[in-house]
């Protein structure tokens, strides 16, 4: 009740002309709860799993009419080149006299999900309202309301990832435009709907519509705030690659007792392996791993110094007594390269287990890149690593002929990779989105890189446009996973945020 | 068609007096292999899953039937006391005189099946006949022949583990009677149904039939002859125990960019952990674990010496460039107690890999001992290694608050295991049994143990009488898996080899 009681009590009409844009937004979003939070729940009712066209393409004509309602100019879906995968939606803004312009980019399609092990009364496409989070006693809410409360979430896929930015770009103009205040700058709108599906197909889009989607900075909408609940604003994101590695044993599965002991065991050789790679405190052990790395910029090592502790809060929450390195925070710790076990399958264990020495053992090894890392060098400094312990390496399962010559053999698949991508803490435009989120927010996390990866090298590559990163959802939102949910405090406060950056001045 | 010739052409009927009642027998069985191998093909068509009691019973009948046409005395289904458990099969034939009293052994049941896995043209209970093994490009045959080649292999679930058994020794008292010639010893017949699904029940038949089951020693026909494809006796198994050991990493699985290099990684704590357990040379590092071994004795050191060698074949057929320890024989190394890994879990691989840090990691870890060790024991060393490299060690999914004290934590199960068995290769009346099988087949390998376990403890807790294993299938059997198989050559020389048992002097 606290919004409504605002509006009755704090805000006479006299005052209302002596607050700022932003704080008429602010307002505007504390009196139309209800027809933000119902038009999001039809947005929410549409599937939008990447790989059904159908309701992608009912996803994508829902945003184009809200762009129409909103009055934007050339409206249209941008198809890739490849036939039959989802669009983006584009509107405009262009402001007389503008010199920059901002292209505000947020994905309307979810992570495919499995409806069944979504919590009893959830449904991924049935969005649903609850005071609270589950974990922290919500209970369900009917979802027709007059007013919400911030601390009420909903319930369902694409809630914070991202329809939530979707939702949070349009609200904010809509806001600025009901109320009567004008954007400064030329404002672009670009919604992908592939990113889930790993946007194989963004770059023939930016490729096709090089002169439409010209512009000053994107404004990324996607992903959670900062650990802590602050409002973080991110200048890069880590590149990402992959090796899958095989190690053999005997060719056929051999019984552990007339056997054991004699023939090797390729978990065992794969242990081995895998411990010869990082030592106790997560120093990654192959050779020149972090030779490449470029140094944090003194804006960055000065971002880095004031991000507020969230260490042991989050050990708390994940169970975790010792981190791997107690002498990094986590903001430090993703500045550098990673080397991660994201699985190992050596035969089977519980009621799978079986008296085997396993033919082989298999893990999986996600590699993550700051600036400076080229992804395949940093791929060919391990399988380096690999060879220096011993292992003929090969990228095919090895012959007869190679089995008896070599007492050692891994088989090393190297995915596809990208590298890291980092806009410039100093960059002009993009110092003006901070201070314009600093003002409405009253502080900001500056995060000279996201752990995770984001393919945004391609704005870039294809468009010489540099990408910022402004993530509206709260922490606990089930990116990814089952109970997908957005506080609504989030969305409200997102809807402000991106007001604040529309109203750049020129 | 070897067989035939001899038939005509060796064996004129005045050299038959002179035969050895043994060449008798070989005789008999190269006279009627067409009978065996039919009454084989009746009993192969029954299938025999310990859990599948309707056909259970069937089988004991079929073998009870074959008891009363053998006119075997006190012929009976001997039930566990545990209510719905398959019975064993019991017969006997007592020789006036006699001072000893073998006990011959096998099982009738096989292991749980997969029949779709099965080679196309092959089904586990419908028997067929192949020219050669598979692998060595076997054709398929009419299953009804004049008589039956050596070479030739039947396939079927128990072809060779362990129906071959029940046959031989049935095939073999059959040849002796069809002959005119007597045992010296008494011979009791004890056909068990519950081997493959553990033998939990045997102990509750022993125990309530001691003086029924009273004798000197029990023989035991199961498993493959030694690799060299020589008659092997076998005096022992090792024993076997396994620990379940999960370590922990986040509650929540962690996307691995946004956490990779801060939160330690369970598949990373595992490898180290498991790799601490071995040396290079398959050495095991756990403190005190070859402590407890009794040293072999002379007369088991002469034996092992006499092993023929089967390495460079055996690493040529399962392609293995080098072995754990060159310096061992494979007769040697199974001599000593191992450790090895049946099986590690972590998250996924291939295309069920994905960007995490996981929960948990899982190994299931298989103890084979040796004579002197006890299997709870050699558990208490593992778990104390698991302690010296800094691990907390519970048997429960660790709390909370043992998840913020303790920064490494292992979950460790154990599950049950009985101790290695051996019987003295002095002891006289298997000393006995060996040269009856010496003379028989030319050569014999005598193997101190199996690497391979049984719960053969039981004979002598229960009935204080020791077990040897005489087994008779092809070392290709393909036991326990599908397509499994026998060479007839060494269902027939089963037969030869059984009925020299059964005529050790008295």
């Amino acid at each position: 009740m606290r919004y409504i009681k605002l509006c009755f009590v704090c805000l006479p009409l006299f005052a209302l002309a002596q607050q700022s844009p932003v704080e008429q937004v602010r307002k505007h979003v504390q009196t139309h709860t209800r027809e933000i939070v119902q038009s999001f729940q039809e947005f929410l009712s549409i599937p939008n799993i990447a790989s059904d066209m159908p309701n992608i393409e009912r996803n994508a004509a829902w945003i184009a009419h809200q762009m129409r309602v909103l009055q934007l100019d050339k409206v249209q879906l941008l198809y890739p080149a490849t036939k039959g995968m989802p669009p983006a939606v584009y509107g405009e803004i262009m402001t007389p006299g503008a010199t920059k312009t901002l292209i505000f980019y947020a994905h309307y399609d979810g992570q495919p999900v499995d409806s069944t092990k979504w919590a009893a009364g959830l449904h991924p496409f049935k969005p649903s309202l609850y005071t609270d989070a589950l974990q922290n006693g919500g209970k369900p809410l009917a979802y027709d309301q007059t007013s919400y409360e911030p601390q009420w979430r909903i319930y369902g896929r694409g809630a914070s990832d991202d329809k939530a930015g979707v939702m949070a770009i349009l609200q904010a103009y809509a806001a600025l435009k009901a109320n009567g205040i004008a954007p400064k700058v030329n404002i672009k709108f670009f919604f992908e709907g592939e990113e889930e599906a790993g946007s194989d197909h963004l770059h023939e889009i930016l490729q096709a519509n090089q002169a439409l989607l010209q512009g000053d900075l994107w404004v990324i909408c996607d992903g959670p705030v900062h650990q802590s609940g602050q409002q973080q604003i991110v200048f890069g994101v880590r590149g990402d690659t992959h090796l899958e590695i095989t190690v053999f044993g005997p060719k056929r599965p051999l019984h552990s007792g007339h056997y054991g002991n004699w023939v090797p065991n390729p978990g065992m050789l794969l242990s081995k392996l895998l411990a010869s790679m990082k030592d106790a405190s997560g120093k990654v052990l192959v050779k020149g791993f972090y030779d490449d790395v470029t140094p944090l910029s003194a804006a960055e090592k000065a971002a880095l110094a004031k991000v507020p502790p969230v260490e042991s809060a989050l050990q708390k929450e994940l169970g975790i007594a010792q981190v791997e390195n107690p002498k990094l925070s986590l903001a430090e710790a993703i500045n550098q390269p990673s080397l991660n076990i994201n699985g190992i399958t050596v035969a089977g264990t519980g009621k799978y287990s079986a008296n085997v020495i396993p033919t082989k053992a298999v893990a999986s090894i996600d590699l993550r890149l700051v600036m400076g890392n080229d992804w395949k060098r940093q791929q060919d400094k391990v399988i380096q690593h690999i060879q220096s312990q011993g292992y003929f390496v090969t990228s095919k399962e090895p012959t007869d002929e190679e089995r008896m010559r070599y007492p050692k053999i891994a088989m090393v698949v190297r995915s596809g990779g990208y590298n890291a991508q980092k806009t410039s803490m100093q960059h002009p435009l993009a110092q003006k989105v901070v201070d314009a989120v600093t003002t409405a927010q009253g502080k900001v996390v500056l995060t000279p890189t996201l752990g995770g990866s984001l393919p945004l090298f391609v704005f870039e590559q294809y468009l010489k446009t540099p990408p910022i990163t402004v993530p509206i959802a709260n922490h606990d939102n089930n990116q990814h996973a089952e109970n997908e949910n957005i506080r609504l405090k989030n969305l409200f406060e997102g809807i402000v945020t991106f007001a604040s950056i529309m109203l750049l001045p020129k």
